[in-house]
């Protein structure tokens, strides 16, 4: 199971597109604050695996090349619990 | 641009697995409700295009595929309204 701390220590460089807290000022990138966690995970490892492409999944894929299974469900955990009013 | 109101008249095939208020209750599924409408109508675009793929991928590709690009810019307007906190 994902790790939230260990989750927030390895947020850093998701932070410049997703937001400080998981919400983003720029409209053409996704929320995560408060999604749900076993999306978010399944999410990662369709973008790691090259099952969604296209000009804003090719941003992704290189992020989440060098994330183990862990380093996902850690991250998938911390944006998780960050919840809806952050 | 979308219409909020027509998207709510057709969410009716969305409310299965995305619930009542885009808020869901099956953790494989994600919140859409608050979600940047840019990226939905982004996102479903994806969809109706094949660039994601997946198990997942592929249900929502059949969703999609008879939606027009006002019924998804609709579709966008209307969870992006409904907010966090529904």
């Amino acid at each position: 199971a994902g790790d939230i701390d260990a989750g927030k220590s390895k947020s850093a460089k998701c932070v410049a597109c997703h937001g400080m807290n998981g919400k983003v000022s720029i409209p053409t990138y996704p929320h995560l604050a408060g999604q749900n966690e076993v999306y978010l995970d399944y999410s990662m490892h369709a973008y790691k695996k090259g099952e969604r492409t296209g000009n804003m999944a090719n941003i992704m894929s290189v992020y989440v090349q060098k994330l183990s299974d862990q380093d996902i469900a850690d991250l998938a955990a911390y944006y998780a619990s960050l919840g809806d009013k952050q």
